[in-house]
């Protein structure tokens, strides 16, 4: 056994992982842009709702992804740099999550406004349980990420403890973040392309909006099996820096 | 650090698991038996395709977490019993599926026969690409399993490759089944629940039936992450027997 980690394809893989999530956020972004009618802000409930997929796929989707990952693509830089980074990046996503979240809110309310005949409640769906369940995860992992490991710091026995439940939650909460959107996804297919008013070829006859919404699914799925690949697999793990070594556990 | 592994917690989040999957099962036992009419084979498409969300999560939820659970549960045993066991519980996996599979179809069909108004497309909806997806996987992991691991038995270095390669599908197909299963139950939810024609308190009004549905979600989430906190703690992972030291990767 060679004491060196094996990084054979580790580019490869961090390449495959971006044009996937690339590709997602296209592909909702031409969903919601070419056949749900384009984005606006609180005035048109059902255009403003588009940026609720938008930006949830962009924040908690593609975003966590990379920021999940910069330990491991960023294996030679110092660690306090990587952490700032990896807090950084968590940040962004929290930004898209609320406006993307503000979106969703805004839509359902501006339709009780009366703009448009049905009023539709807010978190009465698994997907908005499971949705609101994943943000409040997602706030809390951040708090207690930076309290244990930034600022200012626990014990090193504290952190020691709760390193590998972060680790852990990382990847659930990017896992869960991915079957809310399916969810979503699924919600949004059948209550337009597939609902009995809808003009064109029912979902149930695949048009060609119904074939961009099932790619899209199957590229989160893609993109939750290569990115949970690089982040568990052993080989890529980042190695130590020989000063960190000295001061081992700071992390 | 003792080099006795720590086994602190680990039955109890065994006994956490079989609970949640055991409550799913009687929660979508409840749903489709008391809410949907209960089932029927091959007469009423409605109430056959009420065993398709049952044998899913009994074969590829339930009984799957079960089957990946096999080698840290039985951890004093021999390997190759588990081994045999971890085969069997899949097989009936396969089985309820099988079966799960068959009733949707027959029941999308005997709609096709007139029996019922509409007729349903099969293998149109995100929920079946990935539903066929991950059932494809899955027979592919078994006869790769089977024919790597229990007979013929492949070479030893191949054995070496491909054995991570079958724990990370193995995690990552349980979870593709769970996500699934979130699909299949937001359809189902606003397919009756939901529709325009459902005469009850609507999904969007969360009735008891409404409540149900996305405590059965919810209890599928949290099944995943126990189950997956269970096979991923290294803590927990099982110990060669001193027999098997001396044959050391007989896996």
């Amino acid at each position: 056994m060679d004491s060196q980690p094996n990084l054979r394809l580790f580019t490869g893989w961090v390449l495959i992982a971006q044009v996937l999530g690339l590709t997602s956020v296209i592909l909702v972004a031409v969903w919601m842009g070419s056949y749900r009618g384009g984005f606006a802000w609180q005035e048109d409930p059902g255009r403003e709702f588009n940026y609720h997929p938008l930006f949830m796929i962009i924040g908690l989707v593609f975003l966590y992804g990379d920021a999940i990952m910069v330990y491991r693509v960023f294996r030679t830089e110092r660690k306090t740099f990587v952490k700032i980074l990896h807090a950084c990046i968590h940040v962004l996503v929290m930004a898209f999550a609320g406006v993307g979240l503000k979106a969703v809110f805004d839509s359902h309310n501006l339709h009780k406004k009366g703009t448009v005949p049905a009023p539709i409640p807010n978190l009465y769906s698994l997907h908005s349980w499971l949705g609101l369940t994943t943000v409040i995860l997602f706030c809390l992992q951040w708090v207690f990420g930076f309290v244990s490991f930034l600022w200012p710091k626990v014990a090193l026995s504290m952190r020691t403890i709760y390193k590998p439940i972060h680790v852990y939650f990382g990847l659930a909460i990017f896992v869960m973040a991915i079957a809310t959107s399916l969810m979503g996804i699924t919600e949004k297919a059948f209550f337009s392309v597939g609902s009995p008013s809808y003009k064109g070829v029912p979902y149930s006859a695949l048009p060609a909006e119904g074939v961009i919404i099932n790619i899209l699914g199957m590229v989160l799925v893609a993109l939750g099996l290569v990115v949970g690949y690089i982040i568990t697999n052993p080989d890529y793990e980042r190695q130590p820096t020989p000063e960190e070594e000295h001061i081992p556990l700071d992390q």
